[in-house]
């Protein structure tokens, strides 16, 4: 396994690759990898010939007051997850020179990147957008891999690589969660026990959601009145947004159908969580 | 010669070409095609195996009172002469296909997009800068050719493909000219037998800086004065803007240097025609 820091290089590698024939698949990734990030590598690898891992803690995604320089960084642990799961070439590229000083151009997706975290999170769907379309210019895959916990990114990479005319294929891949419920993030790891607890508001209100469903309830605002009594109850939970909305183009919905998403995002204590459910 | 109007099978034809090896040359226009456009195609036909022109006007790079309507549309001349110069497919997507309505991604080019004709024409280069996004991830060529009369164009152009980190080489080819001076645009077609005179007000001025910066002037205030005095003097001519910029940012100069542009806009009549001059 190669760790490569060189842009050019990266390209370099990837059209060997191409002009050998053999297929691409890449995971994009912040680093701080779980097995969620391996649920996805491993079916990278068993759908394409080459597989490369991009490990990059995107400084234009995060907002002034977030949480980028706190964000974990152990790329020597993720190297080690990446070498066992198979991974042919970690793409490790330096903010420097993914983003010299005159840099200009963003890739903006409109009313999709608005909507249920765009609100709380101003730009940063332009900074996904943007670090994603230079992801997939400089890798070239044939199969690019995303996780369903990040609903609304999902959304917006499909509508991008759509609307862009990209050549990639996008597979989304299901929310991976603990034994008790809590979806997989590595923003888990900035919780402290009483904290982990309070966690589990964010699925077992998307339980409780799915119950009333069943139940046949399908009026949105009683559910999500539902599932916000449910979270208030935890200490320190404090919510941005519960919204059901379109799963395709995230308008909120008044009554739950049959392509709907679940969606919401709570902060714990300091860390702010997410959480999805799709109907 | 094939007229592609499907961006599928587009797609296909340039995968097909870069499989066997061959090199792609690609030359993007709105048709009504020129001696200018003519000069682009057969550098990208001499420096190329395969070549495809693409024939679309933008329908996103034109403000809501601007002429869209009226941008002239030739298909079957334009057809002969890329027949003539040995293109082999002329790529004519639908604005339907190319925007469908449910379309929401854009490019944008920060600072170069607002600068010089983007403060008189808002939104032109997001459209400009979209478009070209999309036909080059369409036909993926390895080079594209531009015409230096859009300076800006070409400028933002550049920009977008180092910054997204897209594969295609850009190559800039300078501005043709009538016997008189005026620089060839399909615009042209609309000035009446007075106007076209009193276009020569654009090129007129720019010969006119050239002089004065070759007499050892160096202060831009004192250039541009010259060269509005020269542009007043024509009865249809209303200028947009005469501006002397860092060739590369785009920003004014109070003092001609060493990579200097003169650009300018000038109204005449109805039409609007641009025109520049790199030191």
């Amino acid at each position: 396994m190669k760790i490569v820091r060189s842009i050019r290089l990266m390209t370099e590698i990837s059209r060997g690759e191409k002009s050998k024939g053999r297929s691409i698949g890449f995971v994009p990734t912040m680093g701080a990898l779980h097995e969620g990030h391996l649920s996805l590598i491993r079916s990278a690898g068993k759908e394409n010939n080459f597989l490369v891992v991009s490990i990059f803690v995107n400084p234009t995604q995060f907002g002034k007051n977030e949480d980028f320089k706190r964000y974990p960084r152990v790329l020597e642990k993720d190297a080690l997850l990446c070498k066992r799961a198979g991974v042919d070439v970690i793409f490790y590229p330096t903010a420097k020179d993914m983003y010299p000083s005159e840099y200009k151009t963003y890739v903006e997706v409109e009313d999709l990147s608005q909507a249920l975290c765009g609100k709380f999170r101003p730009g940063h769907f332009r900074g996904v957008a943007t670090v994603v379309t230079k992801l997939l210019n400089i890798v070239s895959p044939d199969w690019a891999y995303f996780g369903q916990k990040d609903a609304q990114q999902a959304v917006i990479i499909r509508k991008i690589v759509t609307d862009l005319n990209m050549s990639v294929k996008v597979e989304i891949m299901p929310t991976l969660r603990e034994k008790d419920g809590l979806a997989l993030s590595s923003r888990n790891l900035y919780l402290n026990q009483e904290e982990r607890k309070d966690a589990l508001g964010l699925s077992q209100s998307l339980k409780l959601a799915k119950d009333l469903i069943r139940q046949g309830k399908t009026d949105s605002s009683a559910i999500i009145n539902s599932m916000r009594k449910l979270i208030r109850a935890k200490k320190s939970a404090r919510i941005d947004y519960i919204a059901i909305v379109d799963a395709q183009n995230l308008k909120p919905l008044k009554k739950v159908s049959g392509k709907s998403l679940i969606a919401l995002a709570v902060w714990i204590g300091k860390t702010r969580l997410i959480d999805n459910l799709k109907i």
